[in-house]
């Protein structure tokens, strides 16, 4: 009978799959078959077993598999300046500590800089992010390096204050990134405005007509505190998603990080253009930015995905503690338990951040889909009760349970291993960079 | 010159140490020797090794190593329920979930959900921690095994509804405990008073008593929610704070759980007492509760320390994670990113942790005092910029970096392995006597 075997590259079995599918279904003693980059079957460990012929095994027992986690707003280079200035004022952090920092980032400093955020979310369970920085070439090669997928940001921006790109080399910038990460699976290139107070109106406008030009992912901070809503009336005499529509800005191509200070019409204009809002609440608790209304924005139907922002802001990159910190704002912000469930708050970090990425088949476990999961060890105590895998995916796992994550197929991190990165020599070398950064 | 080497029982090295000593000084390439239980010298690593032959050297390299962390609330055992019931209102989670899942508690069910909450604590650096919950003696046996410090709570109510001791029983028991734990050098036993809705006012005022007469920390829940002061002013005509000063309540041996609901009033004579905060931030988010005002508690004096009451309603044991959510929360309240910082955090859950326990020689890594620590791995990704060992400690790690957790003097955990529990033993009488408990 063995003839009847069906190849396949890879069979991963497990003790508890969540699948993420548009049922939620939750699968006990699953298992999954991989060829190429994509889940070819899924299903009872004991019928593939049955069925299937792998090249490799990966038998991960008493593990829940998920879908890889994605993280939609980040700035992964800033690693580099994590923890070098904390618990100041936003105006003294930034103009004091960071900005003179970046002005001496090189593409190698940002080339370490990514590629220690791919290892620190990889070893969390992550498996795509949406990076927007400096030498978004650069950040695209890194993460290709690490085997991640990546959705990479050309920032543009007009402030003359900082020596780099023009927006319109900026936008020049964004159409070489489209040519060189074309006909690259795992990478798509997007445009990412800095703001509304650092891009004209002239500047937005030209990046809308690259969006449509390209099919571009079109990005932008957005209300990250009520002050851009008054500054942004004082400019142009509205506030800044009215703003933002006026300029064509809004659409289901949108994707608006942070997101803090929305009025009622504002996530009525939001649902209504189909655009997205890339959530960061430990970043915004960090900075003291606010709460955003992710209750209200879900009840409208705007898609809410789950960002880190970068490092020097949050300071990890870690989704798990993302999602927890999540649940638990939205609940004690309403003084309602049941204002944001655990099952949400998933979905959030896993298929709706797919959707506001536009990259829809990503964050959920489907046959024919991508191959993009990670693993937490049932074994470990905080995870031995068991009675909801989602809760406790959401409320008692902290990443550090993760001990497979894989990407298209391909195992990225096993126990506490990297199959793509020399992370001894990367770690050396990053200190090494993040000291002639910082002079600390 | 070997003969003038001076003996200890271990010599511990490593990159970075947070001594949290007064001066909050920070070593680098340090050194502790410990002999017993205690700390003999401390100090640069060079010097130490040349002038001490220890009969165990841990040698750690690049790693934090800081005191202890101290979980000052939690009731271990409701291991057993994490997860049971979530994102659901107060009143449901404790009548149809909790209180029907508790009253099946067996002593053994109640030793193995606390042994598993050991396991999870040491595993995530915590070193001591102060329980409330059924069959104390069980839980002090429980603690005692593990090798963990404890102060152990003897639970006291007058709830009828509950098939548990009557209050005089509990008070029985709570000098029996007195008497069981007495000259055990790890362990200290404490009057746990329910909450003011669940004890009379007799009952309060005879823990009270009992406290006074055997020098125990006497603790309670208290206005963990806004309601409980309207109810006690209906009952009692004061609010819970003052209603506890009434009766004697309060003082510098007095621990209240939660402190959610205070006003001005109450910060200055919590103060006035000398009375701690056992704050609890993931939990009363979670449950909905609201904020608790500690920049004002502390401001006021009030020391305030961290806890994560229990993993049903959190759903961690995991301090570094309440540390990470303590600060986020008390800047995004105040609006202001210096309202609560690193230092002040890593206090609470180290040295104000141990000053609310009315045991100040813990939470602090200094000669002569105690050698309870728990070291971090510096090579993971998220703590490799080192820019702040604080910073880093409060806001970037999770807890799964923790490779080492020693409690006076003796390794209880290492690199995922247990010294004092059989830890996959544990774990499958752990889940099967969840099983009976709760159906599931």
């Amino acid at each position: 009978m063995a003839n009847q075997l069906i190849p396949c590259d890879t069979l991963l079995t497990a003790s508890v799959l969540v699948s993420q599918n548009d049922t939620r279904d939750i699968l006990r003693e699953a298992a999954l078959a991989i060829t190429d980059s994509r889940i070819t079957d899924l299903g009872p460990s004991a019928d593939l077993t049955a069925r299937y012929q792998p090249a490799t095994r990966l038998d991960l027992g008493d593990a829940l598999v998920l879908p890889g986690l994605i993280n939609t707003h980040t700035h992964a280079a800033m690693t580099l300046f994590r923890g070098l200035c904390d618990d100041a004022p936003l105006a003294s952090w930034l103009t004091d500590h960071i900005w003179p920092a970046e002005a001496k980032l090189t593409p190698e400093a940002v080339r370490l800089g990514t590629l220690l955020a791919c290892a620190e979310m990889l070893a969390s369970g992550t498996t795509c992010f949406c990076d927007a920085y400096f030498f978004s070439g650069t950040v695209a090669e890194a993460a290709d390096a690490s085997g991640m997928r990546a959705v990479i940001g050309q920032g543009v921006f007009d402030s003359a204050d900082l020596k780099f790109k023009t927006s319109d080399q900026a936008l020049d910038a964004a159409r070489e990134l489209a040519d060189k990460v074309s006909g690259q699976p795992r990478l798509r290139p997007a445009l990412f405005a800095h703001a509304v107070y650092t891009c004209t109106t002239r500047t937005l406008e030209r990046c809308v007509e690259l969006s449509r030009e390209r099919d571009l992912l079109l990005a932008t901070h957005a209300v990250e505190t009520a002050r851009e809503n008054d500054d942004c009336h004082k400019a142009h005499g509205l506030r800044v998603i009215p703003y933002l529509e006026r300029l064509g800005f809004l659409g289901p191509r949108t994707l608006l990080a942070h997101g803090v200070a929305l009025d009622t019409a504002d996530i009525t204009t939001l649902a209504a253009h189909g655009t997205a809002v890339s959530h960061c609440p430990k970043s915004n608790m960090k900075l003291g930015s606010g709460i955003a209304p992710v209750p209200a924005l879900r009840t409208a139907g705007v898609t809410v995905s789950l960002g880190t922002d970068g490092a020097a802001s949050n300071n990890a990159l870690n989704l798990f503690s993302e999602m927890n910190v999540a649940a638990l704002l939205h609940k004690v912000a309403a003084g309602d338990p049941t204002a944001q469930g655990a099952q949400a708050t998933l979905d959030m970090a896993t298929r709706d951040g797919a959707d506001a990425l536009g990259w829809p088949e990503l964050g959920r476990l489907t046959i024919g889909g991508p191959a993009d999961l990670c693993a937490l060890d049932l074994t470990r105590p905080a995870l031995t009760s068991g009675y909801s895998p989602v809760s406790d995916a959401v409320y008692a796992a902290s990443g550090g349970e993760v001990v497979l994550t894989m990407v298209a197929g391909q195992v990225l991190y096993r126990n506490g291993q990297y199959t793509t990165l020399d992370y001894p020599k990367l770690r050396q070398e990053f200190r090494e960079a993040a000291r002639r950064l910082t002079g600390r």
